[in-house]
Parts: structure tokens; sequence; C-alpha cells
């Protein structure tokens, strides 16, 4: 039925997303909506959509929804091309602050709010630099794969990392030889992961740890994106990747600097063992209404 | 001075646009704003932007406002790296179907709309396609440089034309050759033309003229932008260049499927010799509001 979609359009360290509430459910959008609201010509523009839904009021399975009651509200994300996505590093930061904008949750300092996603409950709270989200566990994983890509004069090794989804974090000589590649190429993995990854090219600054908090350059290279201004899961995987490298002296604190700002990882014990937070910034731009077909 | 900036999204073939209204010329915007408003990623996104004026109360010194007092509004466009540009053959379109949806003209069939801009004024008529523009008179100037691009197999020449600002057309071998062009590097122009030039790759379509129209696939190289979905120049220098190819017989009506759509072309007679005028469609996408500091 055609309705007015009422929008905000924010972003975290540039990735880019539409945000709308429905929260009985009542107005979901279909694929083809998601990818002509995502068009950068035609459209709004966004690296995907997210929708607010009161938990209680979603019907589809979304099984971790059962986890925590206190998490009152679930964010559908939706990927540019109309395909679901179970999570967003950057985009629940976006999300938390377009329910405080809205006001749809508040949150405290010392706070902590429980976000409903199709990967399981997200506890996000305040930090110096906007917000902060526990992203959970992480394993080493898909091995040490011989990375190539354009303009990167010599195949390097790079390291298989589990952040929720597959990743393969590569060190570089030095500042110009990141900026030298050119990643309008797909770079090349050896063996090739069956899901395919996304790489991340970083450059450890020294020294590694002034006061205590390392610092990485990085550029990534997304699955079915290409070159991205940001991508939470993968600073998350390059500060694990460079303390690794490190040895037992590397810090536990990390700034990430993404073509589009820069992102916080922190690795922490709780419970079930470590745990990674990433934190960053969360702006809103403005808001839109946009006639629905 | 901070204020809500109320704007409206649109695009012609892909070309895309932030309008809004200043009839007054007291919220003109800085060249930093225009490139905040115009980031695909931390604004709202666009090709340019386009500033309603009222001609009477323009401030700088648009010497052409003063050729036609019947040019009510004036066209203010800005590219997105925040330069000032006189015209732009897509933009007018839009800038129109602006004016009509705010109630701010109106354009009954078979009338003209006088747009101010700084080319001198431009008149507009409704079309089966959407709004045509008269774009004037064009001349073959610039040669005939050898192009050369990424993935093109052999160098091949180009014919140079003038519409307002300099073109290089070149015909390529079938849509294969076209698809296969990678226009992510700068075409090279020998000899390079001395403020450089928007390149159009195209195919003729066989038959030429079918039904009196000639059709051509082009995809255009823009200075300074790199490939782009559509430029409406672009569509009327590969117009002109093919016809020149194809002799006597050749139709002064055009069809040219650019990226983003398709656009029409007419060459036609004038009391100070042949024009060219331009059609296209003309949308308006969205509403917005943007707090600008």
């Amino acid at each position: 039925m055609p309705h007015d979609l009422q929008f905000t359009k924010g972003h975290g360290t540039g990735n880019d997303f539409v945000l709308f509430h429905d929260p009985d459910d009542t107005h979901d959008v279909t694929p083809e909506q998601v990818r002509l609201i995502c068009d950068r010509h035609m459209g709004v523009g966004a690296d995907g959509v997210i929708r607010a839904v009161r938990s209680a009021a979603v019907a589809d399975g979304a099984a971790s929804l059962e986890e925590d009651a206190a998490a009152a509200w679930f964010m559908d994300y939706r990927n540019a091309d109309g395909s679901v996505a179970e999570m967003c590093g950057n985009g629940v930061r976006v999300f938390v602050q377009y329910l405080l904008d809205q006001g749809l949750a508040s949150l405290g300092p010392g706070e902590t709010l429980a976000i409903a996603t199709r990967a399981g409950v997200k506890r996000v709270s305040r930090s110096a630099d906007g917000f902060q989200t526990d992203m959970g566990r992480w394993s080493l994983a898909g091995g040490e794969p011989l990375v190539r890509a354009k303009q990167l004069p010599v195949a390097r090794p790079g390291l298989g990392i589990d952040v929720g989804n597959p990743h393969v974090v590569v060190a570089v000589a030095d500042d110009a030889e990141l900026d030298a590649v050119d990643l309008a190429y797909i770079p090349v993995l050896d063996p090739e992961p069956a899901d395919g990854a996304n790489v991340e090219f970083v450059v450890p600054a020294e020294p590694l740890a002034r006061d205590g908090v390392g610092r990485i350059r990085m550029r990534v290279h997304e699955r079915g994106s290409g070159e991205t201004l940001s991508c939470g899961t993968g600073a998350v995987a390059a500060a694990l990747a460079v303390r690794h490298w490190a040895g037992a002296a590397a810090p536990d604190d990390w700034r990430v600097q993404v073509p589009g700002g820069v992102l916080g990882v922190r690795m922490f014990d709780a419970d079930d063992g470590e745990h990674v937070m990433l934190s960053g910034p969360a702006v809103l731009v403005y808001d839109g209404v946009l006639a629905l077909g």
C-alpha cells in the first residue's frame, strides 16, 4: 500500500543507513524497496536500511528475541542489495542514537541498552567517542592465506579471524604501501575461503602502544561491496590480528583509523571467555519523507 | 547562521541534485556546505546543489539576467566540489519540475518557461519524455584527438565538439567493447585539450535511423567526476558526432541511451543557425530537512 516513509539518515564513521521505526511490524519493506531506498542516485542512498520494530511485535522467527525480555527493540537490518543481514557493528550505534533521538529509549551514563538482532542480543552503552557495543566472542579461524592485491608489490600472508563473520587481515609495509593498494580490484586469497572474506590491510603505527593504546591504520575490502569507508567487525579483526602478531606485551586497547573516521576496540574478559568491545561515533544527519509505491 | 535547510532530492537519468529555494538570496550556501550536502556517506549525497533565487533578487553579477525579464527564476548551480557551474543539461529539467512542484512557476502544454542561468537564459517546455531544453548553438571544435582508454583494444580517433563545454566523442566497435572499457581510469587524449574534455564512448545502433530516429548507446567520463550515470551535454555531443560521421542522410532526431536512462536530442534551425534540443525525464524523489551549522 502506498505510504509516506518518514526516515532519518545517519552514519557511523561513514558507514551510512536509512533508519525508520515500525513499532508494530506493519510496514515492512520489500527487497525492491530496500534497493530503491539505498540507490545513491535515484533513491536516498545508503549502505543499508535499519527498521526499528518492538521485539514483542516481531512476526518472523528471530529466535534470539526470546533470550532477553529487556531488549525492547529489534534492529531489522537489510543490506543495500535487499538481503537480510544479521548485525552491523557501525549500524547498531546509529540505531541506538536514533532510538534516543526519537524518544523510543533512554540510556543514562553507566547504563546498558539491550538491542535484539538476528545475531542475538547486543549490549550498548555510552563511551567517550559515542557508543560502545559488546561484540562478544571471536576466534582465530581461516588459517593464514596468502593475500594478493593490485599495487601490493608482493603477496603477503594474512591472518584469518572470525568475529561472527569471516575476515583476513594482512599487514603492509608502511603508509605509502597502504595508500597505493588498488581496492577497485578484489583481493585474491590463496587458499580462497569457501564463503569469501572481508580483507583488511593494516599498518601498525610505531610506537605500537603509546599511552597503553595501540594504533592502526586500516583500509578494507568488503565481500560484495568493494572498498568501504568503514567496517566495524573489520576494525575488530584488525586489532585482534595486530595484537596477535605483537605478542604478550601488546595492549588490549586500540584505535583503528578507517577512511571514514576512528573506531575503538577493547578486549576484555567475560564469564565465557574474552570478548571484544567496539566503540565509535553515531551521527544523525537529516530527516526525510519518501513516498513508497 | 545555523538554520534548517528544507530541500528536495531529484534526478534526471541518474544525474542527481539537492534543490532548495531561496527567493530573496538571503540563504546562500558556502562551498564547504555544498561539499557536506553532496557527500554521499556523511551528507545527503548528490552530483550538485541547485538553489532557486528570484532573478530580481540576485546580488552577484549574473549578466545574463538582464537579457530576459521573463526569466523569473535563476538556477544557481554548484558542483559537488563546491565550485560554481554555468549550467547543467539534466539539472535544468529537474529545476523546472521542482519550481512546478513548489508552486513557484507554471508551465502549460505548448508554453515555454525561461530560466536564468550563468550560461544565459534557457527555454524549457514539456515533451513526451518529460521536459525539453533549447541548448543553443554548438560547434565542431577540438579537432580529432586520438583516444586511449583502459580495456579499449586500440587507440581510436575522437571528434571534438563544443556544446558550451568541451567534449570528445569516440565510436567503439560494438556493445561488448563499450561494456569492457574501464572508466575507473581517465581516458588519455592525444593531443590533450588545454582544459581537458568530457569523453563519450558511443555505439551507433543499426539500423541507424529506424522510424527516422537515430539510436546510440553511450558511456561518459566527465572531467573531475569520473564515470557518471548521465551527462546531458555529453548526449548532445554524442548525437552531433554520430550524425556528422553518418553524413547527409542522417536524421535530426536521436535517442541516446546512457547508464541512467534515455535522453532525446533534436537538431533544429533557429534564427541564428542550428540549435540542439535536449529532452528527458525529471524525477523528484523525496523531501528532507538538514540542519546547516
